[in-house]
């Protein structure tokens, strides 16, 4: 290869070199909606991070981690407004909007941590309405998605060459444990080679059922990645077919993000030399087909 | 509102306060592949950060900023290793795969960095598979997307309550400055209420009209946000029916990041209070239909 150069001791010169401007403050009074990425602590924004430890309050969700909440100073005020004793926090949405306006006017820094991205599935842009009526100043402090960087740590790229000129993000999650009404799936089957969902554990086998009979191949490659990017990520390889089968008889565990796709196959070639999530964390793979596991299936 | 408690001045105890782990290390002859996200340095993540502060090298692509570069280690060589004289980077991309394994195998400590995220029409998975095919171990550290988080700096959330089930992202850019072939414009159009469009500026009355074609509304809304997170950043709003000849009216720059659906229409509502970019950043929004912009373009 001709354009490298043997590499000395001292740098080239760049003539972009020059030092970093300093952070925004997080300002008393103010609302900053953060996304806190798939998990991994190591995926935090610098923005992120940032609001964490100037906060006074932090109002996260219930699967925001512990190596993330332990980022906030320690006079900061963590409240859990998650999910809690079987209320879903669709019901208490209302609740945290006002509680955010309400914590403001107090004079107070607030952050308010979701997981992934505060926009993508995130209800963000509910909160950021309640305070712009609220005339509180907010900022969206934007996340890494589980859909890209959760799909990442497990070797899994969501674009790729010729299969990869588009993608779509769909939430599995409707109401009543159904999946979302008004989706068009024949739309879905047919607009991009790659579909990622969210929250779709539970309503798996009909997705899977309805783009098949929408025109996708029940080969169709599929992976169920649970808690991307931490030390316990697990991912499940299937296909259409099977992949509700297969999640039910290997427990996937929630939170998953769920690719289906002819990339998911990448996860093969890149996983056996890609470092991801934490140091010691190794990659779980669970291939359905695999013998001891259809051996237990069989015994069981 | 009933669970508003009085706030005093010691924190409320919290189980999972504790210190965070320590970042990984990028070890000497390995790679990370590192998004940079939409532009804003505050969007970077910690792994980004360290990536820059202990690589030996690093290669960047044309987009990314000043502001992020000076981030890098004094000593480190910085290679632009983006479109160059005309010569596209797809061009480049055996021989970017290629140096990114010869300097592995020099025993350095070697950065690709690569705007937005690796993996989201970022041509990453082709890097990640050139070093794995040459057995060299390396970490994918996602970024922001513009997609979402440059989305979200002109208060446009991809998804939003009810119009927010599905979010396509397509790449405008194809071979000889066509959109990409392959794309199923009739799925495309039904399959996500929220299209985004990647490097789609220059292809943009070409898209329009497919969609239009495929049945979306000539009044669907358009936003067209031009450097999306920084200082600079430019949002016009329009239409399906006007966007391609408001963007060249308006002189849309690149890089754009482009919207397509009735979320477009929340950055009215979340313009006003939201606080973006860097402390200095106002967005600066053209309306297409507005007085003085329609009067400048009759004068012109």
């Amino acid at each position: 290869m001709t354009d490298i150069v043997p590499l000395g001791l001292e740098p080239a010169a760049h003539p972009a070199r020059r030092p970093a401007p300093p952070l925004p403050d997080l300002a008393a009074g103010t609302v900053w909606i953060v996304g806190a990425g798939p998990g991994d602590p190591g995926l935090l924004t610098q923005l992120a991070v940032r609001a964490l430890e100037q906060a006074d309050v932090v109002l996260h969700d219930a699967l925001v981690g512990e190596a993330i909440l332990g980022l906030a100073g320690p006079a900061a005020r963590l409240e859990d407004v998650g999910k809690r004793g079987g209320k879903a926090s669709s019901h208490r949405q209302p609740a945290i909007s006002e509680r955010l306006v309400a914590l403001a006017r107090q004079g107070l820094r607030v952050v308010r941590l979701k997981g992934g991205d505060p926009f993508v599935f995130g209800r963000g842009g509910e909160e950021a309405e309640a305070l712009a009526a609220a005339g509180i100043p907010f900022r969206v402090v934007p996340g890494v998605t589980a859909g890209t960087g959760g799909l990442a740590q497990a070797g899994i790229p969501v674009t790729h060459r010729e299969v990869g000129s588009a993608v779509t993000f769909v939430t599995g999650h409707g109401s009543a444990g159904r999946v979302p009404e008004g989706l068009d799936w024949q739309g879905l089957a047919a607009g991009a080679p790659v579909l990622v969902f969210y929250m779709a554990l539970r309503t798996l086998e009909e997705i899977a059922g309805r783009l098949v009979e929408a025109g996708r191949s029940p080969m169709t490659p599929v992976a169920i990645v649970s808690n991307a990017s931490l030390p316990d990520q697990r991912v499940i390889l299937s296909d259409l077919a099977r992949c509700a089968r297969d999640g039910r008889r290997l427990s996937a565990k929630a939170p998953a993000i769920i690719a289906v796709g002819e990339v998911v196959r990448l996860h093969e070639t890149l996983g056996a030399w890609q470092i991801t999530g934490a140091e010691d964390l190794r990659v779980a793979e669970t291939r359905a087909d695999a013998p001891p596991v259809r051996q237990q299936a069989a015994a069981g």
